[in-house]
């Protein structure tokens, strides 16, 4: 993580990177995660919610802005804890003024999402708000490096910059660029970006080779193993029949450890380096793996099987699952023990 | 929920009703669960693994079984966080043999996942165990009270409870049926029942109406309220375009919280009775909700929209995902504020 962290520092510079360690670290765990970057030369982090604010705090004393607004009714709270609220509309601004701390803007230029829309910062600075620390927005389709939608919000935010500083001088800093932001021709990296999931290791640029080193492997163990006859069946409701004898793994993962249920009948296991299909349906616990090609060197109970690693990443179960590697390491168990190397 | 127990043990009687609260309390937190309940005449509480253990022991001083077998290597902590293991195969009842503490035994009659094989018992009897505490299995299909493998279930374990107790005597507890099963015209209720997502308010038997009450609410706030003009976009993407003016709420909820994000597109919330359809891609940790027909009384930044609740339930949930009501419950997430009403 480190090495992809001084990777994604590198191709900002000179603006710096600020780590986006939001839903509980993407899945890992913000205290690992900060035990990985704190000591490197971070500016700022930026979580979701107040409460990430708040358990982050207990592991870093540098700044800590929170991307999902101003929470209505708990301003004191940011206080209380040193985070930085990123004000998602003119009401979130007007309800901070009274409070002598820093703060962040959020703009909207065409994600329709959070932040004051682009062509209304007029009424933003009708009401005369102090300065802000950082302005910021958000791109629709940055992964995407031909979508015309990421010059447009390039174009909008260039305007509403000029503006700004124009109306506050120039020591406002911006930030565009998430993961994959950082990557586009444009190079839109202004003072602050964001990266997040390329720091797990996830590829910013689908359509080229993945730049980043990989971070996370996901396992479990066998908790049985036994044989099974032909015809037998495996899991809830019976859904896979055995063609032939078989022996069988049990393995402590299971829906609720976030891997999608929808995954039944087409996910396999590695052991070594032999992929081993997982049988039936998988239950919330528990999963059926299927060893009987494993003759030389077989695995023994209490042995690990990678779900995630060198033989599959991230990308290769979303992939299978209909989805994005975002949804994947996020739905990853707290159940999950978390070992930082 | 304590109505949700209360009803089961009745159907239980004069068996007695274990409640299992693996997976963190099905994504409620074993904490809240075990509030709830541990006032009640609870006789054992089961758990998936040896961690979901100790953080159980935490809050009560009753019985804790875990269901993924005797995890190899792990014995010490069994005994010294009085938790009772729940062998899943010969292997886990020849490592128990040295502690002279209660244990289980689960019998595979068909799910080939986890136990002793049923027609392998044989063998088991073969390395002179100590007496067990309770023997179990676990049903297939229970949900369907029409499939045959029910009954071939309960016969194989009646065959297994005549065998062990002409072996070891009447002394020992029989268990099979989980939620589902309790519900099963057969009654194999045994000694003790094993009631799990049916505490929860989902339904166990779900061809007819739900019998359970409703534990479950799950909403979130409102951050920013705004307008969007007709042909603009929502989200990443920009897969919906506004074929009006509108007016859009953006919430705290996302796929990171355990909302599928294959429910883009086709997921509405509540605000009081009237559902609100969310537009484009869910995000991590936001989406986006079309609230343009909210005209009297319309909800304000900060008010809580409905996700889960009287108007759609976890079953209703599951439907539009293409899965089980068990696997939306445990994806919810722990970002929550889980507040036990």
């Amino acid at each position: 993580m480190r090495e992809n962290y001084s990777l994604l520092s590198k191709l900002s510079s000179p603006a710096l990177a600020a780590p986006v360690i939001k839903a509980d670290g993407y899945g890992c765990g913000v205290k690992n995660i900060l035990y990985c970057l704190d000591s490197e030369n971070v500016p700022l982090y930026f979580v979701a919610t107040l409460n990430e604010g708040i358990e982050a705090r207990a592991y870093t004393t540098k700044p800590i802005a929170i991307l999902n607004g101003l929470l209505k009714g708990a301003e004191d709270e940011y206080i209380q804890h040193n985070l930085t609220p990123i004000c998602a509309s003119i009401d979130d601004v007007k309800r901070w003024q009274e409070y002598d701390a820093p703060y962040i803007w959020q703009i909207d230029t065409g994600m329709n999402r959070l932040g004051i829309r682009y062509d209304e910062c007029d009424q933003l600075l009708a009401i005369h708000p102090r300065k802000p620390d950082i302005i910021l927005s958000h791109f629709v389709s940055s992964e995407m490096p031909n979508d015309p939608m990421n010059q447009t919000q390039i174009d909008r935010f260039n305007i509403i910059r000029d503006l700004m500083i124009t109306h506050f001088g120039s020591d406002i800093k911006f930030s565009l660029a998430n993961s994959s932001g950082i990557f586009l021709p444009q190079q839109p990296h202004y003072d602050v970006t964001r990266p997040g999931l390329a720091l797990f290791g996830a590829n910013p640029t689908p359509d080229q080779p993945n730049p980043m080193k990989r971070v996370i492997s996901y396992g479990a163990r066998i908790l049985r193993i036994d044989h099974v006859k032909k015809g037998e069946s495996a899991g809830y409701n019976g859904t896979y029949i055995f063609p032939h004898d078989a022996r069988i793994a049990t393995i402590s993962l299971g829906y609720a450890d976030g891997i999608p249920r929808s995954l039944s009948g087409h996910l396999n296991l590695y052991w070594l380096d032999t992929p081993c299909p997982v049988r039936g349906r998988i239950s919330m616990d528990l999963m059926i793996v299927d060893i009987s090609h494993l003759e030389t060197n077989p695995p023994e109970i209490g042995d690990f099987l990678e779900l995630i690693g060198p033989h599959q990443t991230l990308e290769d179960l979303a992939e299978r699952a209909g989805t994005i590697s975002y949804e994947i390491l996020t739905s990853l168990s707290k159940r999950a023990s978390v070992i930082v190397i």
